[in-house]
């Protein structure tokens, strides 16, 4: 597998409009996007630092990964995002490994982006996200 | 103040050589450097992910602040490091604006640069570092 770089680090938050009063209010980072990913029950922000993304993730009504993380640790660092060329060969790869992924498919991600999660007991703690980015820069049908 | 870019994301591990074995043995990423920071008690490891760094962080004894991190959550995310042009400059803002420091002069971090960390009740939880690069690539005298 090549990791091509980072591609966001995900940040969960109680709320999306407070946390951006301090990293664009503040901090002067670039609001890329703000966004409703209905399939997964968050609403999610893109702050721009450098060539990177803050993805800030807030939980509504139902919503249950985040939110639990929420309860559990409060807000913070959530998970890393990694870019990879192919998702299928990289999840086959790591499997074969023995490192497990949380499902068994892609989920579509924000920006219409493929994605995987590892399992965190098998990264030393960390949530990674495996991202492929769609070719081209076409986006996903979740913004359609 | 302008936020130049995402330095590292520092990872608290039990063991740097058991962590290399998955991100740099199995994930192929490069390893930059390993290195005792005497200072600080923490063996570190620089992993390569594009522009960025996965910094592992491995207390040694004596160690207080990432030792106690590991005892209250385990392995994981632990801090995030924005490259800043001016570190005074910058600190000095964020006070104004009602954000606090750890400890109140800068440290000498890994690779010879200024750090200085915001604390995490003031940042929606995220352990935010600053960090002011050595000018014209001069390193630090902690080093030597």
């Amino acid at each position: 597998m090549r990791v091509q770089g980072i591609d966001h680090i995900g940040v969960a938050v109680q709320s999306v409009d407070s946390a951006l009063e301090l990293y664009s209010g503040v901090m002067g980072l670039r609001v890329k996007k703000v966004e409703i990913l209905e399939d997964r029950r968050l609403k999610v922000a893109f702050l721009e630092i450098g060539e990177i993304s803050f993805e800030l993730l807030e939980p509504l009504e139902g919503e249950e990964v985040v939110s639990k993380f929420l309860e559990k640790r409060g807000e913070g660092l959530h998970h890393v995002a990694l870019l990879v060329d192919n998702l299928e060969e990289c999840v086959k790869y790591l499997h074969a490994k023995g490192l497990r992924t949380l499902g068994t498919q892609p989920q579509k991600g924000a920006e219409g982006k493929r994605i995987m999660f590892l399992h965190p007991k098998d990264t030393h703690g960390v949530l990674l996200e495996l991202v492929e980015r769609m070719k081209g820069g076409e986006t996903g049908e979740i913004h359609e």
